[in-house]
């Protein structure tokens, strides 16, 4: 018989079906054994008798039976097949599972961080651990929707390269055959050379980062959603263009993800009319207003300052996004563009919500002469760069753009507490699938 | 003035617009100076004045100017522009550009391959070589579309991993931190272990090949498209999704990319009702059979092989594409599904066309103990999969799936003799963006 989802049994009340799933949980109630039984499209009740008592969490079956309306008063709200329950007539084992190390019919499932990375095959199939990746999966959609209506062409970045112009702390290197190569920090060289190219580019890849210490916020590999663009007519341009995606994102979210959102009892960010928008010594001068600490002289902002600035904004503009710009401009890359009402300070932009950075951007240089200025004035060489001088070399227009990380987006409209939990396969210092030091 | 897009000018005879874009070429007719000024949207013919002698190809301009009907005998069919041309009233050069090494102007780029990468950032300038990337982003979003239809979840497969367990020989090494990790050949794995928790995945992703040889069909870094999915009733409805998938991906290139296959001279592949299906054994009979080489002991097609079979199923099946099954079950991985009838062959298929592998796939095992039982005997160890075994342990459906290079796709539907033509940024053991050694 045809597969039916479980999804789709609600309208066949009265028919004969064959479901296949896994077993979710087994309830036995004497001569009658109620089965949960899961399949991608969600969760339903089926009555069995003696037949199903070999069964055990996690065995693939495929069950035959009549779909049936349950009583008003049995009726299930917290459930979407609530309404039916299926009668099962024969059940078929398809796959066998061993037995669990821990219980996974629990509605939030109660193991610490390393036991659900040590389990991920496993824990992925938890209704609340899908959920995280549904979330993901629509952010990188509409992502790409909503530059794709703004004319934005897709590109695949490339991860290995053979320079790293901006420093090689946190790099990983490759053998490649006879030569030394890196993993891409950031496709940033590429975007901005392939608008003169195509004018509007946007890619979803990996950035790798050797991040030496085990944080909450941080793994070695990263999915960027990278946007960058020409012909601006000012940086504003970038933050507009940069607003756009994000309530874009927020909107299909709000949209696809109901059920998602309520099993954390998530909210997205509340957005004002516009997302303010503060240069980083006015935020400093604000901060110490606010707390009598003194961080006017500080060349960017610490975790405490994202924090207050993000309570500021959500009292005086009822956002809880924040643009903060300016930051110094010799503290950033040398394809930062400098204010030109006051050079030490550039054109850059961070995007800071409910207390932390989300992404950053903002408007690049395109003189090809002043990119060579500062290639020197940074310390760096220009066969590193080949490519990206090449493109201004033969006439970019004025460019900017922004990047996000698809994890911590994640992260912060479902409030989890560690960015790993946001990655399927997160790595780390001490983590590729697997603990590394067993 | 706000920006004129090329294209949409055409619909704006009578009014004066800003155009902003790339000189393409410029003719000088005494007094008369024409441009062709190219943005992202096309290209469209800019009569100016003396003031245009300063401009170079490639300059970045804001052109301001009247937009003008052409009389009828001075229509350019060949161009969709080609019924006005602008007035300039006001040129403004946004961004200079420096002599080019070679004539970009030309319909076909007159370069060497070498060439052709070594200035990359330039070439991408040239529609043709744009046509490429428009179609690969055709294929790549058509990909997605395809399974997305099916209810297929998009994931992002991990790139670096901490074991090699299909052998080392074309491996990239990476140091990571005080461990040794690898660089993916293929998501296979992950894809799998999915199938578990999600049924049905797919992912865009780069896999790594250390090929240690040059040649016309292979790079280091390849985007590949992944699609595995459960409860197969057999390893037919494996190849029914591929076929699906390749036709949707024509359908959308037909569609979309009329001027890119017009470029190129290009037609789609010929698709009968059915894509033909035949095994290996007898594939190789029938090559003996016409050509009289005897290839029927042979464990897999040679490339002459490959192009025999694609000109037989064009012949009798009218089919540009042919599946071949039944490889050898031990010249397979080891999560190969044998066939019951003979389990010296096995349900893997490759997809031929054109006289070239397109793509790979088949069903694969699912049964926790026979899995085991495989790595034995292939000479695996546990620890090396341990996420992959642990999602069979746990109950998994019949599963199978495929795989298609995007660069490889793109070349075959386009023509290209060379895959380096259809990769944004190649890589190969020569050359990461420059030569390597210079």
């Amino acid at each position: 018989m045809e597969r039916t989802l479980v999804a789709e049994a609600v309208s066949k009340v009265g028919q004969t079906v064959t479901l296949k799933g896994w077993v979710n949980t087994r309830r036995d109630h004497g001569k009658i054994i109620f089965i949960d039984l899961r399949d991608r499209s969600g969760i339903v009740q089926v009555v069995c008798g003696d037949d199903a008592k070999s069964l055990r969490s996690e065995y693939v079956v495929a069950i035959t039976g009549q779909v049936k309306a349950r009583p008003e008063k049995l009726v299930n709200k917290n459930l979407p097949t609530g309404t039916i329950e299926i009668q099962a007539e024969k059940i078929e084992v398809i796959s066998q599972s061993e037995e669990l190390p821990f219980d996974m019919g629990k509605e939030v499932l109660d193991v610490e961080l390393p036991t659900l990375l040590d389990y991920r095959a496993l824990t992925l199939r938890h209704p609340r651990v899908q959920a995280i990746f549904k979330v993901q999966e629509v952010v990188i959609d509409s992502f790409r929707k909503a530059l794709q209506a703004k004319d934005f062409v897709e590109f695949q970045a490339p991860n290995i390269i053979s320079a790293i112009p901006e420093g090689g702390a946190e790099v990983f290197r490759v053998k490649y055959f006879e030569h030394e190569a890196f993993l891409s920090q950031s496709p940033q060289l590429y975007k901005s050379l392939l608008v003169g190219d195509f004018e509007r580019v946007f890619s979803v890849n990996k950035v790798f980062r050797a991040e030496p210490s085990v944080t909450t916020r941080h793994i070695t590999e990263v999915v960027s959603l990278d946007a960058e663009f020409g012909f601006i007519d000012s940086w504003l341009d970038v933050l507009e263009m940069q607003e756009y995606v994000v309530r874009f994102i927020f909107g299909q979210v709000e949209e696809k993800c109901q059920k998602e959102l309520a099993l954390y009892g998530a909210t997205l960010p509340k957005l004002a009319d516009k997302i303010p928008l503060i240069k980083l010594r006015d935020a400093q001068q604000i901060i110490y207003e606010r707390t009598s600490r003194d961080v006017r002289e500080e060349k960017d902002l610490a975790p405490e300052d994202e924090r207050e600035i993000c309570r500021w904004s959500a009292e005086k503009h009822h956002s809880d996004l924040v643009f903060v710009s300016h930051f110094l401009t010799k503290k950033k890359p040398f394809y930062v563009y400098p204010d030109p009402v006051d050079p030490t300070f550039a054109l850059s932009v961070d995007l800071i919500g409910r207390g932390v950075e989300w992404s950053s951007g903002g408007q690049r240089l395109n003189d090809y002469q002043q990119i060579r200025d500062n290639l020197k004035e940074w310390g760096l060489k220009e066969e590193e760069v080949t490519l990206y001088l090449q493109s201004f070399r033969y006439g970019v227009p004025p460019l900017g753009g922004f990047a996000l990380g698809a994890e911590r987006v994640t992260m912060h409209i479902l409030g989890l507490k560690n960015v790993r939990e946001a990655s399927m396969f997160p790595r780390d210092m001490e983590r590729i699938d697997v603990r590394l030091n067993q």
